[in-house]
This record gives structure tokens, C-alpha cells and sequence, in this order.
């Protein structure tokens, strides 16, 4: 019997051990946007740090420094980084997770208290974490741990980078993740991140792209404060009314974005990638009834896709400065901001998109012949994210997944973005992985997040396969 | 000398003491909207009706109910009625003001305490209700009071309706109006409402018109929840999408409604009409200054007057249920109502302005092909006021303003409702009269309100002048 094959198998044996232990965690709150949990954040970095200490690993807790949240000052809670087995014989993979998690309370609409871990008949994991992002997390570490105990040999050196802020923008890590770039990280051959979701719920996948997002203030000003429209309504340029015929100028209902040059930008088709949109696992009946109303645009799951995926998009987010309490009042806002925001793909630039947008709002706003004064803000600027399928990184991966799933991984992207998996791919020059364990449906920041039980063993299985697999693969050999 | 002109040089005797009255009652803070205040307004009403009642006036103090203020149940203060005078051979004439006040608090801007009146250099006497609104109501009760320790016969017999809640939307006003229309207010030749203001700063004005408004609730619906935009962006119908595009529909950056038929309600201007905006006192000028940003669309100061009073406008005011806060968010929001009202003029009808609304909305959504859910809501449909400033009411108020200030009184309407007026209109069948005491920059509702000392104390003689004159007018004469 191989080693993986043994690996395997000792996971079948210890499933419900590995259900106890993610009991554990989950019934840790570590709710990083609620002061009052913080220390429980704390308490949950500091369960996995003595966990892989306990195992052998040299870890190091790096404090971020300082939060201001609402008026309170806290301490971020730590990032664990951690170094376990140092063979100059093996190859190095560092692992992203994240141990805090998004509040849950059971009068949201839960089902269960959300953290008590709860096995549902139908094998449902319920508990706020149970696959965003505790399970995976655990998989890393019950992979070695049973390799451990079983005296199995672990295949790689693994470093890992366990954040507690991820469900509250991160604070802190991109500066650590620079710091130790060359220090802790050194020596880094590929970064694995299981954070993210298959695309429908029976079928295992890799994701291997990610969309930027430029993010957009449209200003408008007008009188120095704001009017009655009894008094002014039809007499002066309203900067309401200007901001309406702007925003719809951007973008028509049907979604396609109506600014001249963005279309231009976008990464061409390739054979190889239409051909990746078959056996897809997804269907609008499936999206329709999850929106609750049937609103989608495109025909064809396809287009959907790809509007998802490999186009830009254009979203209105809302409107600052105006009127926006329930009831009536007849007031003219004297100053309004338009938010909006593009997905952006490759290859295209944020500076290049800002440059497009600005100079074609200013273009229609000449045309409105309005006395208010429009200003353009870019307020964010993130890349996408595009690594080729065909990276050795994801060879060995697709070769883990068949091996425990009997199936070719779907080969998706997303239309979100996690930027750490830039700022890795950046700052360590290597190529990075997103290996998700969850399934489309589990919930991840509603009510009652779940993770299958075969998501959970199979992808306790996945994680250590993959390792594997990585132990065998020429990460030199160039993609297809 | 005639009985007017023994009045006016009594008024100018006693003019220290009409500001120190003024003084009296600015110093009683009528908030009503603030419920720690409501027993200084109760307090205000009760001082009006024992002062009316010391000159041996009948007084009747109704309660309009209960209000709850933001959670706190509070007593609605006071309406007081009131009868000066009984004569069979004299006519009758109902006033109606208010003496409630807007909130004010010396940290908002006020240069000196705003419930100190000060008496400034320039003539200014500064203090909250200085103008709005209670000015005007002692001008009554300082005309009543100074015809009976002179001895001078009062001309007419005066009825009055003083409120407490007009800062607050007048809660309980209309009720007590129409139950008392053939009780206490039986009799009543004619109503003078003192409580607008000039169009300018330097010549009287009588005032014959105000608009309608009718306001509406745009509401698009989508999907079931929220939306990410990473993941729906561009391949769901977005209803701030459809949001924009249906509102950028209905007027064009110049004020012109798009809406079919509207404009062919509006009653046709008259030569008549054509003459009343020469010599008006009013200028672009001013109107940018006060703006602080020329954003005036009109290049004539008489187009923009008839954009005020006597075309319909269109404003937008806001949107509910789309992202409003400071910052960025990358929400697809699942349900938003765009709100947007019309001032509707003679001869335009509520349910018919409602009924095109809705129409060319419809229409306009069909054309975007969205599989969103589109609701037009109308709100409020609150009818204009016209009346002719021919009319002997008016005929006797313009009379007694030459005789007061030697100039003949611009005639004026206002862009604003003032919705009391048709009230006493419809359920009175009288003539209704709108008699400015205050000036267009005495800020009735903002910091360092102010009347001036001319105003206030021209404004007394023009009340006791124009009851004079309605002594002595026909009121059954024909319009002109």
C-alpha cells in the first residue's frame, strides 16, 4: 500500500475524531469585527499555534500593531507563521488560512446555536467557520498530525500564514507578507490557499483566476447647501438629476459597459479555454432559485460564466449625500456621490481603466451643459489575478483531486477577489493555488454555514494528496 | 385724522415696547419638534390665549391628541380658537398663524443666544420665531391691543387659529379645521394667513399662489437578497441599474419634464399675468449669492419666477435600500426606491399627474428589458393654491399696503406648499390671503433668524391697515 493509499485510509478511520476537533475550534466566536470577541480570535490563533507546536513545528506570532474599530482601540490579533519540517531534500509549499470568522447569532435566522458544531442526518456540518475557513485550516494540520502518528513520512516542508483578520479586510497582513518575504517565506516553491468554493456542490474543482476591482466616487456639486425644491426645483441644475444621467450613461441594463476602450483591454479566447467551459458543474436553474427571482441576463450558462470570470463588469452600489431614509422629503442634495465599481480581468490596467472612465464621464457630463462641478475619485485599484491552469502547481493538484474524487477538477476562476493571492504571487515570485474543500452551497457568511462531511474528509484527503503529488512534480517543467 | 393714521402714530409710539413684547415671547422656547420642549410650546399657546382673554377675547383651547414623538407619547399641544368681536354689522375675518418654532441651538452658527431677542445695529431684532412665526401672530394681537387703549373703534371682527405644531408638520390641524369649519369658523368673510415672506428685501408683497407636490416611490426589486458584485456583477438584472436609467426618463439637466402630457394641464399665461412680473423685486444676482454657486439654468430672472410658480418641476430626492455611507462597498442591492416628487400648478390634477407618471414609467421599463419587478408608489398627491389677486381680499391688502409703505405690493406666488391654506379654502368657501410681514433673508429656518425692526413694526400697522380696508371693501364685488 502507498503511503497515500495509508493516508487515506487513516482519515476514513479518524473522520469522527476529525469532527471532534473542528467541534472545538468552532465553539471558539472568534468574530474578528466584534471587539467584545477579540480575545476569542486570540484564543483561537493560539489553539493552532500550541497545536502545530505540539507536532514539531517552529511558529513565530507576529502582531500586526494597532485597530481602530469603531472608536475602540484593539490589538490586531496575531498572524501565526509557522515552519514545519526543513529537509533540503523536499520541496517547500506555504499554506494561506484564516482562523477568524464572520458573526453569527442564533436570532440571524440560525437553525442551531452557530457554535456547536451540529451533524445533520443528511451529513451537513453546521457551525459558523465549519468551511470559511476553519475546516480547511484544520485539513493542514490533521494531515501532518496523522502522518505524524502513523509514522508516515510527510512529503514537503510546509510554512504557514494563519491570519485572524480576513473576514475584516486584513489588516496588517500585506506589510508582513512583504517583511517576510525574503525571511520567513524564503525558500518557497508554490502557495496553496483553500479558502474559496467549488462552483456547484458535487463536483471538486481548481481555480486558478481571480477579477480585479477599480472602485469609483462620481462628485457631484452644486449649491453650498442643500435646497427645498419647492423653492429652487426646476430652477437650478440639481446635481441628483446630473448624477442619474450619468450613472446611466456607464452601463446599459443589459450589463454591458457602455465606456468606450474597456472592452478593448480584455484578454482574447483561446481554444484551449472555450473547451474548459465544458461539463462545467452549473445551472441557471440552480442560480435562479438561489437569487430567489429568476434575473438573469444571459441565455446561455456559458455567457454567464464568462461575465463572471473573463469580462469586465460594471455595478451601481448606491448614492452618498442623498435622501435615503424611508418616507418623504423634498430636499435637493446639494452634494452627491455616485459609487460604482468595475471587475476588472486580464489584461487589463487599473490606471488605464481610471483613465477611461474619467475621461468619459467628463466627456458626457460636457454634454449635460450643467453648472455643478463633477469630480471623479478612483478610490481602489486591485488587480486581477490569472495563472494558467497548466502550472505544475495545478498538474499535481488535478492528479490529487482524481485520485480522491475519481474526477478531473473543474478548472474555474472567480469573479470576486481574495488579494492575498496577489500579493503572494508578487511578493514570492511563486505560483499560487486555490484549492477550495467547500461546496458552492455551503453558506459561507449566511445562515447555517455548513461543510459537508464528505467535503471535509475527502478534502482532509485532497490536502495531503496534493502534497503528494507536489513531492513528485517538476515545478520547473513549463506549462503546456 | 383719521382712525388708520391715529393707529400708525400710536405704533410708532409704541414701538420700543412692541420689541420688548417680541423679546417676551422669542424667550419662550416653542420647540415642537424637540419633546423636551413640548411644555414651552403649551406654555407659548397658553400666554397667547390669556393676553387675548385680558382684551375680552373668547378663547377655546382644542386638543388635536396624542403624538408619539420617536417612541415618547406626547400631548399634541394646543390649537387655540379665538372670537374678538361679535358685531352683526361688521365683517369677519379669520387669522391664522402659529407659534411654534424651529429648533435652534447656539452651537449651530447663532451669533448671540437664539432665545435672547437682540436688537442689532442694522435694525435687525435676531432670535428664533423673530419671523416664523411670532412676529406676525403678536402683529395681530398688538393691533387689537392698541385700537382698545386708544379707544378706537375695531374695524372688523377678528377670528383666530393658532397652532403649535406647524414646525412639525401640523398633526392634528386639518381635523380641527374641517369640524369647526361650520362651528367656530362659521361667519368668516375672509382669511389672512400672515406667515411667508417678500420676494426680495425691500418691497411688500401680497401673495396669491403656491404649488402642489406630488411624490413617488420608484421601486425596482430584484433578487431575493444583497448581492456580491464580484460574483453577479454584469450577469444578473441590477436594479440600481434599471434605477438610473428609469430616472434619468423623467427630466433632462435642464429641469424640462419628460414625462408626456404634463405641461398640458398648465393653465396659459395671461397678458395680465405677463404685466404682474414687471418691477418684481427679484434678481439672478442675489440668487447665485445666496446659492453660493451660480447654478441658476435660466438666463432670465422672469423664466426662472415661472419655474417657481407657475410650471411644474421635477426633483430627485434620493434612494432607499442602495449603499449610502461614507466609503466603498461592493453591494448589488436587492430592492431600491428612488424618490422623486413633482410641484404641481394650476390646472394640473394629483390622480392625472399620478396616472402619466405611471404610465411613461411603465413604458420606459418595458423599454430596458429587465427581469426586475417595477412599482410606481405615489406617496402624496397635495393639490396648488390660485387665487385671483383681484379679488376684494386682495384689493383691500394691496390698498393698505401702499398706504403703509407708499408702493403698490408686488404680487407673488411661491414655488413651496403651504398646505393650511387650502384647507381654510376648501372647507371655509372664502377667499384666502397670503400678507408677508418678514423679508426674503430673514432665515426662518436657519441660524440668526431675524425680522427687521421696518418689518415688524410696518408689518403691525400693515395688519391693523388691512383690516381697515376689508371694513370698507366690498367683498361681494366681481373680479376684474
Amino acid at each position: 500500500m502507498s503511503t497515500v493509499d495509508k493516508y487515506f485510509e487513516l482519515v476514513d478511520q479518524h473522520q469522527q475524531k476529525f469532527i471532534e476537533t473542528l467541534r472545538e475550534v468552532v465553539a471558539i466566536p472568534s468574530v474578528s469585527s466584534d471587539a467584545s470577541r477579540r480575545g476569542e480570535v486570540v484564543r483561537m490563533g493560539e489553539w493552532l499555534q500550541a497545536r502545530w507546536e505540539a507536532l514539531g513545528a517552529t511558529c513565530k506570532r507576529v502582531d500586526p500593531g494597532k485597530q481602530d474599530l469603531h472608536g475602540v482601540e484593539l490589538d490586531l490579533p496575531p498572524v501565526i507563521l509557522g515552519q514545519y519540517g526543513n529537509d533540503a531534500n523536499k520541496k517547500t509549499v506555504l499554506v494561506y488560512g484564516h482562523y477568524d470568522v464572520q458573526p453569527a447569532l442564533l436570532e440571524d435566522g440560525w437553525d442551531t446555536d452557530p457554535f456547536t458544531l451540529v451533524e445533520m442526518a443528511d451529513g451537513r456540518l453546521v457551525g459558523r467557520g465549519s468551511t470559511d475557513d476553519k475546516g480547511p485550516v484544520l485539513g493542514w494540520l490533521l494531515c501532518a498530525e496523522t502522518h505524524k502518528q502513523a509514522g508516515l513520512d510527510f512529503p514537503v516542508n510546509l510554512k504557514f500564514c494563519f491570519e485572524g483578520m480576513e473576514e475584516s479586510g486584513s489588516e496588517g497582513l500585506d506589510d508582513i507578507i512583504v517583511a517576510e518575504a525574503d525571511k520567513w517565506f524564503k525558500g518557497t516553491d508554490v502557495v496553496c490557499i483553500s479558502d474559496n468554493y467549488w462552483l456547484g456542490t458535487s463536483k471538486p474543482c481548481l481555480t486558478h483566476g481571480l477579477r480585479g476591482v477599480s472602485y469609483f466616487h462620481l462628485q457631484i456639486e452644486g449649491p453650498g447647501a442643500d435646497l427645498h425644491s419647492g423653492v429652487f426645483g426646476g430652477t437650478v441644475h440639481e446635481p441628483m438629476i446630473d448624477l442619474v444621467h450619468l450613472l446611466s450613461t456607464l452601463v446599459d441594463p443589459n450589463g454591458r459597459i457602455k465606456v468606450p476602450g474597456i472592452y478593448d483591454q480584455v484578454m482574447a479566447e483561446t481554444e484551449e479555454e472555450q473547451r474548459s467551459y465544458e461539463g462545467l458543474e452549473f445551472s441557471h436553474n440552480a442560480l435562479a432559485g438561489d437569487l430567489k427571482r429568476d434575473i438573469i441576463i444571459h441565455s446561455d450558462e456559458r455567457m454567464t460564466l464568462k461575465h463572471r470570470w473573463r469580462y469586465p463588469t460594471l455595478s451601481i452600489h448606491g448614492v452618498e449625500g442623498a435622501f435615503y431614509a424611508p418616507g418623504d422629503k423634498t430636499v435637493i442634495p446639494a452634494r452627491v456621490r455616485g459609487k460604482f465599481s468595475l471587475r476588472t480581468v486580464p489584461n487589463m490596467e487599473p490606471a488605464r481603466v481610471a483613465e477611461l472612465v474619467t475621461q468619459y464621464l467628463n466627456a458626457e457630463f460636457a454634454k449635460l451643459g450643467s453648472k455643478n462641478v463633477m469630480k471623479v475619485i478612483e478610490t481602489h485599484g486591485g488587480r486581477w489575478w490569472y495563472s494558467s491552469p497548466n502550472h505544475p502547481n495545478f498538474v499535481a493538484a488535478a492528479r490529487a483531486t482524481e485520485r480522491v474524487y475519481g474526477v478531473a477538477p473543474d478548472l474555474t476562476r472567480e469573479g470576486g477577489s481574495i488579494p492575498v493571492t496577489l500579493t503572494f504571487e508578487e511578493n514570492l515570485g511563486v505560483n499560487v493555488l486555490l484549492l477550495p474543500m467547500g461546496a458552492a452551497d455551503d453558506g459561507a457568511h449566511s445562515t447555517n454555514e455548513k461543510i459537508d462531511k464528505r467535503n471535509y474528509i475527502q478534502g482532509i484527503k485532497l490536502l495531503g494528496a496534493y502534497l503528494h503529488e507536489i513531492a513528485v512534480t517538476d515545478l520547473t517543467a513549463t506549462t503546456a
